[in-house]
């Protein structure tokens, strides 16, 4: 018992240590809170759309993504439907569906936390477009929450592609994310991704995360 | 510098041992998953349903309160709709909605993070019924999170009426909610009580919450 309890302590000392290296402005990352949205394969546009239409940029994101113009209503397995949900471009090797539990209850349908393009064995919803309706078998996922950074960053933060860390909010609806994965790309801005259900929870809103490793 | 480092560090032993008193288990709470839901006053109920009429208890909840067979629908202050909002019973002095922040964002009302009870300048909203309707000028919150308990409880517990604390989840989707009220009464029975964007965020279902002082 002893020495479980000294084990834990110098634990907690070198956390504490290793925590003082940084200042806390150098561990904050700013929050970008995703709504529902679709990802779609060029396949999926042509049976939704028309063949070779071309998606509408409506606001550019990050990492050469973009908000599109158009929207398509989605429909779970009990028959239940959300409407005007948007799509993000440009297209991508295979169609995905991002909702949150919330939007998953709504539904009536169960989808796993996934990481985005891990969608084997996931929900299966349908997508109606103006020109027609694909059901996808799987590719219904509740999206991971994850930091995007630039190796620059991942050096600042002291930080790798793949690993897990937590983040802190200190505001009135407070509380931490723990299991959130770093993902390194020079294509990245540094930015945290939660979903609608995680921000209102902790009612994040323009608020900072501290990044605790 | 060091003289900081050695106090931190001293707090964070303190912590660690004072958390060493009590097992696991017994910092164990059950949570409750409070979906939106309405609570009337007697004038309300006599507008809404129809003058003397009798909510009918469809399940029974604890401290004496239930949820009725009864439901209203909500219209915010755009004009936006949520049908078939649960009526909890009895009868109240005040009415008061609790919705989440994502129901808010539906509706398109901004109601403050409050104490069940504490309206004074929340948000407004219509109540709608069979037999008639009513507009709340204030009355709309958001429920902020809390653990119910009795005297016996918070003796275990080692908490006080009013005490903050926070609770951990170690679930696939875990992390820590903090500010979290510890209330005491005779009539309550041991259960933490957080909204749906709280439960879906953390991926909160049966799972038991950590009380961490």
């Amino acid at each position: 018992m002893q020495d479980e309890l000294i084990r834990r302590i110098s634990m907690l000392v070198a956390k504490e240590l290793n925590s003082q290296e940084k200042t806390e402005s150098e561990n904050k990352v700013p929050i970008g809170i995703s709504a529902r949205h679709v990802h779609l394969c060029r396949e999926h546009i042509d049976i939704l759309f028309g063949k070779g239409y071309q998606l509408t940029e409506k606001k550019e994101l990050m990492g050469g993504q973009y908000a599109a113009q158009e929207c398509v209503t989605l429909v779970g397995t009990k028959l239940r439907a959300i409407e005007s949900v948007r799509i993000l471009g440009p297209e991508r090797k295979a169609s995905q569906v991002e909702v949150s539990k919330t939007d998953a209850i709504r539904l009536g349908i169960n989808p796993p936390v996934r990481e985005s393009g891990n969608t084997a064995g996931s929900a299966p919803i349908a997508i109606v477009g103006p020109k027609g309706a694909v059901y996808l078998d799987e590719g219904c996922i509740v999206a991971k929450r994850h930091i995007h950074m630039s190796p620059a960053d991942a050096e600042n933060f002291g930080v790798t592609d793949g690993q897990i860390v937590s983040v802190k909010f200190d505001n009135s609806r407070g509380g931490t994310f723990e299991g959130v994965q770093i993902r390194v790309d020079k294509t990245f801005t540094l930015e945290m991704h939660i979903d609608t259900d995680e921000a209102n929870g902790l009612g994040v809103g323009k608020d900072m995360g501290i990044v605790i490793k």
